[in-house]
């Protein structure tokens, strides 16, 4: 459910409205009880089954099984951001992690967080900087690959939320072979066309026009691509961003991957803002995530668009339909 | 006319075309004459009047004075890329400035420049990186500031043609102050608003978070800023550049200074790639340029596009009528 105080309550009940039928899955939630049940309107479909978190829990099909860590917070105000909403939003999450981590191996899984602040659960948690490097952590992954999946593209920065003095220092061809073997574990969750083109983008202006302008592209850039050209059919690249980004929104290139994070973000959010997609791989499930923040503003004025997690939980349910597809094989 | 060899003559002759009578201003066109007959038909309004550049010349009022400073390309194939046309497109732009400096400092001028071969000259004329650059050393100005002013918004790149790893330290308070300085001159060029919102960008990731991801935005930008909000009436900043260029999109701000050649260039060319217009400001005149290159695989087949060419002269003759009507006043 994310941040209790921002729009994460609004969005999650739009979406379970909107969704309905959820069939062959089980669908958990974490969160606070009462404002689901403020925002969630499609009991018929779906009934809400809370379950108390102090015993063993047994979830059940074709309900909403939910689970509220504690403590209930029934005066959430508009607008208002807390300690008491932040802590909430920090032991939801380290429950659905814990839940996550007590599920056999063998059971496909997939979880959809909904917007938390950053800068608030900085504050009592020190070093937060965002799911992606929080779950990394909890699930003990060497790497994971951040993904924002659009209607018109996919962006996947290989770094993400560090300086840009520190870019070039970062950047590896070992980075970026491991970013590209994500992408082609996940095709099929990064586009949904059956043979997508991948491009990689260069560091510097003009590709480095050979070199001249800096010589990332040369020694780091270029043989990572090469390299991977061996397992994929359609890359290509380093390719100076203003063309990779003006090319994917012609539909000549699907999934684009960027050096840094507002290479990625900037163009794809002036025009995926509503209906993008945060996507983590590499933890061993995949994660998605609305591509907006916790809206404090809006929060209690039914102005909450849903979209984005409309399509965060539709991404998630292809992933486990995905993998229930290959066992079967 | 830039690359005889590039697709210039052929957007130039269906610029001329398209644009038709202009009175009250004098046209000169510096390039290869015989490619001028073939590309323009519309001789009826503006004939073409060619002048010997050896001689001294006295520009006429409703003709389009010609010059060629030779030698003729008269077996200039489709595609193809020499060093004869290059060396002309260099001549080309050095007389077109030969004839700016001779020009008496009180009459309004304006350049229009059209695509060039960056590495092709750079071969015949070390260090040449592009036409700003270029422009700059030739009329001795201490700041230029290159702006791309497209349909949806304007964007202005403080730093340029330098690797990633290079801005953090060339990007100082001095030159954003500048920069901002050349965009309040020049206003009326940069947006077709009255009264535009200029936003700056941040250097880092999520604005640098407090100085969590960087310090650029407390020493550099936020001063900057913070310094010429005195004369500018719209001005904010520093902001995400994932949110500033979405925020553009839709018209909440016009005019956006990024810190970097790709974080302008990028989210830019993804939206106005056709009609944007490459302007270069601090020369003592507007200089304007189509922003897309020679093309040289599309040359000789009529496929070229000349709206970002006719954007590039109509902002150019925008330039002089501002200037004809500050004088008046």
């Amino acid at each position: 459910m994310g941040d209790p105080a921002g729009i994460g309550p609004e969005i999650l009940g739009k979406t379970l409205d909107e969704i309905g039928d959820i069939t062959e899955l089980y669908v958990v939630v974490v969160g606070d009880f009462s404002l689901m049940e403020r925002y969630y309107s499609g009991g018929g479909k779906l009934p809400l089954l809370l379950h108390d978190p102090g015993k063993d829990i047994c979830f059940q099909e074709n309900r909403i099984n939910f689970i509220d860590p504690g403590p209930g917070i029934n005066d959430v105000k508009s607008g208002l951001t807390r300690r008491d909403s932040t802590l909430k939003a920090l032991r939801s999450l380290d429950m659905a992690i814990d839940i996550i981590k007590k599920l056999p191996r063998e059971i496909s899984k997939a979880l959809v967080t909904a917007p938390v602040s950053k800068q608030n659960i900085a504050n009592i948690s020190k070093g937060f900087v965002g799911h992606t490097e929080y779950l990394q952590n909890a699930f003990s992954s060497k790497h994971v690959t951040m993904a924002l999946v659009g209607k018109s593209f996919t962006a996947i920065p290989v770094t993400r939320h560090i300086p840009v003095r520190d870019i070039p220092g970062k950047l590896t061809r070992e980075l970026i072979i491991d970013t590209l073997k994500d992408v082609y574990g996940n095709m099929d969750i990064l586009s949904a066309k059956s043979d997508p083109v991948v491009c990689v983008c260069s560091l510097n202006p003009h590709c480095g026009e050979g070199g001249a302008i800096g010589d990332e592209e040369i020694r780091v850039i270029a043989p990572a691509v090469e390299s991977m050209k061996a397992i994929f059919k359609n890359l290509t690249g380093p390719v100076s961003p203003d063309v990779a980004f003006y090319k994917a929104m012609r539909n000549e290139y699907d999934i684009i991957l960027g050096m840094y994070h507002d290479q990625c973000l900037a163009p794809f959010k002036m025009v995926d803002f509503e209906s993008g997609v945060n996507t983590t791989l590499g933890l061993g499930f995949v994660r998605t995530s609305p591509d907006h923040g916790t809206a404090y503003d809006i929060v209690g004025k039914n102005l909450a668009n849903p979209e984005s997690m409309i399509q965060a939980v539709r991404l998630a349910v292809k992933s486990l339909m995905k993998n229930t597809a290959g066992k079967t094989e």
